[in-house]
C-alpha cells in the first residue's frame, strides 16, 4: 500500500541555463517529489494529469523507478503542461519564457481509492482549490505537507490560506515565506505562518540551506555546497520528496524525525541540480545517496562541551 | 602574555539602520575583534591608531574588559578614523555615506615586543602592506589569520596577494571570495585562494552562516536565525574576533579546532547585531554564551544512521 500521495504537476519543461539549453523534457512538481521520495521504497502515488503527447517512455519509467502512476490521467485530445525558463548566470534566479497550462487548466483530481488511506501527503505547487480537494478525499492522513509559491498568493491568497489552514506542514522559500507573513525576519514570519495552521514551517532557502520551525525551536539543514551546479530546476521538489519520503517511510512525525527528514531533504536535492531535468535523479543509487549523508555530517557535526 | 595580536581600525562609526540611528559612537574592525575574543580570557592585544579626539572612556572601556591597548598609539594632533553608513531595508546591504581616513592615512603598525611572541594574530581589514608590516614584526606566530575586502582588491591587488601568501587562514565574504578567485562556485573559490597561500579559507555568507574549507574537507555554520536584526556593523569582525580568540584560548589549531571555531565566531556574531555599535558585546556574559551555544547545538545536531 502507498504510503504517500503526491499531488502535483507532471511536465515539459525546457530549460536554458549558463552551462546549456534542452528540448522539451520530462519535468513538473509531482516528478521531482516521485523520483526523490521512491529512494525509500515506500511506492509513492502521484495524482496528476498529462496529455495525449506525453511519452509512454517516461510513465515507464516512473513505473519502473517504483512508483504508482494509476492516479495520473491522460487526457488524450489534451497537451501536457509546459514551462519554461531560463536562469541567469547566478544560477540562484531566472526568467519564465513559458508556462502553458494546458491540460492544468480544467484538473480535477480524482484519487484512486487505493490511494486512500495514505498516511502522508505531499500537495506539491497547484492551484489551492485542487490541493483542497485532494485532502478532502483523503480518509484520514497523519502528515500533509503543503508546497506553493508566490503566484498564488498573489492570485487566490484567500484559497491558499483556506488550504493552509488545513496542513500539518508547509514548505516555502524565503522570499514566499516574507510575501505570506509580511515579516522579513525568518523566525518572525514562521510564527505568523504558524498561526495560519500549520504546525511545522519549512523554509527553503535554496542554496542557502533550510530551516524547519516548531513551536519555539528551530532546526537547519545547509545545503551541499558544489562545485557545479547545472540545473537548479526541480530542487525544491526533490527537497520536498526528500522530506516527505523519510516520515512516511519511518512514520515518525516526530521534530526530531522532521530534522532529518530536511537533512534528506537537502541531501536528495544536491543531487538534483547536478544534472540537467531529471537526469540525475533518474539515475541516483542508494550507495551515492549514503556516500553524500557521509560528507553532510562532516560539513555539520562537531563537539562542543558547553556548561 | 598576551595569546592574540590583532592590528584592524579603531573608530569612529555614525550608523542608520531601518531601527534608528547614532551619533559617532565607537566602532572598527580591532575594537569588535577584542570585545569579541577577550570573551576567552586571553588578554587580547590592539595594534593600531586614534586621533586626539578618541574618548579615554573607550580606551577605560577596552581596558576594563581585558582587551591590552599598550600598541593603541594616540596621535595627539591627528583625528580618529571615521566610517558613517546607511543600512537598507533586508540590512544585507548598505551605502558607505562617509569614510574619513585621517591619523590612518599615515599609520605604520608598531607592535610592542610584548606582544612579538603571540601565537595567533588576526589581521583585520586594513592596508596589505600595514598587514604585512605587522607579521614582518612578530617572532614566530602559529596563526595568522587575514580579514581583507573588495576595496583592497579594487586598489592594492598586489599587495593583498603577497600578505595572502604569507598566512595561515583568510576570512572573506561570499563575494569577495568570488572576486578574489574568479570562480562563482565556494567550492572552486576556495579551491583557488588555498593554491595563493592559506592552508584554511573561511568564508563569510553574512545571515546565510560561514564556510571553512581546508584541503578536501569542509565544515558549515549557520548564523542563528533571529527575530531581530538592529545592527549588522561589526558582525563580521566579531565573527573574526570569535574564530581566533577560541583557538588562542586552545592553542589547538587541529581542523577538528577550527570547526568549534567558527560556531563560536557564528555564536558570538550573533550578538553583536542585536544592539547597536558595540553595546551588546560591552555587556555580554559567559551566562549568555552559553546558552547560545546550547541553541546553536539545537539548531546545528541531528542523528542519522548511515551504512
Amino acid at each position: 500500500m502507498t504510503k504517500l500521495v503526491i499531488v502535483g504537476t507532471v511536465a515539459f519543461d525546457a530549460i536554458e541555463t549558463p552551462f546549456g539549453k534542452t528540448d522539451k523534457i520530462l519535468g513538473g512538481a509531482a516528478t521531482y517529489i516521485g523520483l526523490s521520495s521512491a529512494q525509500f521504497d515506500i511506492d509513492p502515488a502521484i495524482v496528476s494529469v498529462v496529455g495525449g503527447d506525453f511519452l509512454q517512455t517516461d510513465i515507464q519509467m516512473l513505473e519502473d523507478k517504483g512508483i504508482n502512476t494509476q492516479g495520473l490521467e491522460i487526457v488524450k485530445e489534451g497537451k501536457t503542461f509546459f514551462w519554461s525558463g531560463k536562469y541567469h548566470n547566478d544560477m540562484n534566479s531566472r526568467d519564465t519564457l513559458a508556462t502553458e497550462l494546458n491540460v492544468l487548466e480544467t484538473f480535477t483530481p480524482v484519487v484512486p481509492d487505493s490511494y486512500k488511506d495514505s498516511e502522508v501527503v505531499m500537495l506539491g505547487n497547484l492551484h489551492p482549490m485542487v490541493q483542497m480537494s485532494v485532502i478532502e478525499q483523503m480518509h484520514d492522513p497523519k502528515m500533509v505537507v503543503l508546497d506553493t509559491m508566490n503566484f498564488w498568493m498573489d492570485i487566490a491568497l484567500d484559497d491558499l490560506k483556506k488550504v493552509i489552514s488545513k496542513v500539518d506542514a508547509i514548505t516555502i522559500n524565503d522570499e514566499e515565506a516574507r510575501q505570506l507573513s509580511g515579516a522579513y525576519s525568518l523566525v518572525n514570519a514562521s510564527k505568523i505562518i504558524m498561526e495560519m495552521g500549520p504546525k511545522y514551517v519549512v523554509i527553503k532557502k535554496g542554496e542557502h540551506g533550510a530551516l524547519i520551525f516548531y513551536k519555539d525551536e528551530m532546526f537547519y539543514a545547509p545545503a551541499m555546497p558544489l562545485a557545479d551546479v547545472f540545473d537548479p530546476t526541480g530542487a525544491g521538489d526533490t527537497f520536498a520528496g526528500g522530506f516527505t519520503g523519510y516520515l512516511a517511510k519511518t512514520g515518525d512525525y516526530s521534530f526530531e524525525s522532521m530534522k532529518r527528514a530536511i537533512i534528506y531533504g537537502s541531501c536528495l536535492a544536491s543531487f538534483c541540480v547536478e544534472k540537467f531535468g531529471t537526469q540525475r535523479m533518474e539515475n541516483l543509487t542508494k550507495n551515492e545517496i549514503d556516500s553524500r549523508l557521509h560528507k553532510f555530517k562532516s560539513l555539520t557535526q562537531y563537539e562542543i562541551e558547553v556548561s
